[in-house]
């Protein structure tokens, strides 16, 4: 198993995070990483916040609601956004944009989690509080959408695969060869 | 730059393939990078239907009807599927589905460029006339959504990184420091 597919295979979401910082080429790896994955008509439609100031993490996971609180002890968070103003080339299929920003996140998770930087993704688009939430409180431009937070930082403690419950490593019933 | 951050920066679209085969065991390693990664409230709300039979990827590149043609050469297609019978927890946010089958795909693609193996992501979902087809090939069921194909394979020659126009390392004006 090469080191990409290790990163892979162990990645999962850490909620407790040490108060250690993460340094700033560390933050701009994980935002290259992040530009690096496929994207609709290589529009490129996402934009980052990029937070690391402790009483806007607070501001943050007060804004999601819900199931945020890792943001509170994170070392950084982003927001992930997606930029509408770009994806006037996709013609009837515009929602492309969910599947842009999932990549550019998912691409940010890898890289954090190669260096030792666990995180947690914290769901915002589609709940419409959340974006509603997370637009005033950065005051977003009406073309640019809130679709995901991702907390960073070092995990507090080691998460141990096993703690992944309910999370095998193959799900043969999810698997149709050839046909349906 | 470890391995897993060069495979991240180095992925570029493959489009062109060789004639040789993907293994079975590389198979099984792609689809398990592809459940390994989060999903909204651990649903795992994805199904892949993995085809190497040439007859039936040169149907699912008519079925998705546009910018295709890498599917034809290639070894290996996944369909990458959202199951909405496992979103009935998402409460009023059902579309997280698109999210969790673009991280499940990013996956799948990172795993293969880690083990020599290119890849062109083709977009299905949202566009209404490849999600019709798609579902009518492989006659998939009501709750199953046709997500994403991804069309694999060894790249038929290297594609030099200078190849990937318009697509920078680094776009500082995507980058918002603390605030918008």
């Amino acid at each position: 198993m090469n080191d990409t597919i290790k990163t892979i295979m162990n990645r999962k979401s850490v909620r407790k995070f040490s108060p250690k910082s993460i340094s700033k080429e560390d933050v701009k790896t994980i935002l290259q990483a992040g530009m690096s994955g496929p994207s609709c008509v290589n529009s490129r439609c996402w934009s980052f916040v990029v937070v690391q100031d402790k009483d806007k993490l607070q501001k943050m996971a007060d804004a999601n609601v819900k199931y945020a609180d890792p943001l509170r002890g994170a070392a950084l968070g982003i927001l992930v956004c997606s930029d509408l103003s770009r994806t006037e080339f996709f013609a009837n299929a515009r929602e492309f944009w969910v599947i842009d920003g999932a990549i550019a996140a998912q691409n940010m998770i890898l890289a954090a989690e190669s260096l030792g930087i666990g995180s947690c993704w914290l769901g915002t688009w589609p709940v419409e509080e959340r974006v509603n939430n997370q637009t005033a409180l950065f005051g977003l431009p009406e073309h640019i959408v809130p679709h995901s937070v991702i907390a960073f930082g070092y995990p507090a403690e080691d998460v141990p695969y096993g703690s992944r419950a309910g999370r095998p490593e193959w799900d043969e019933d999810r698997v149709h060869w050839e046909k349906w």
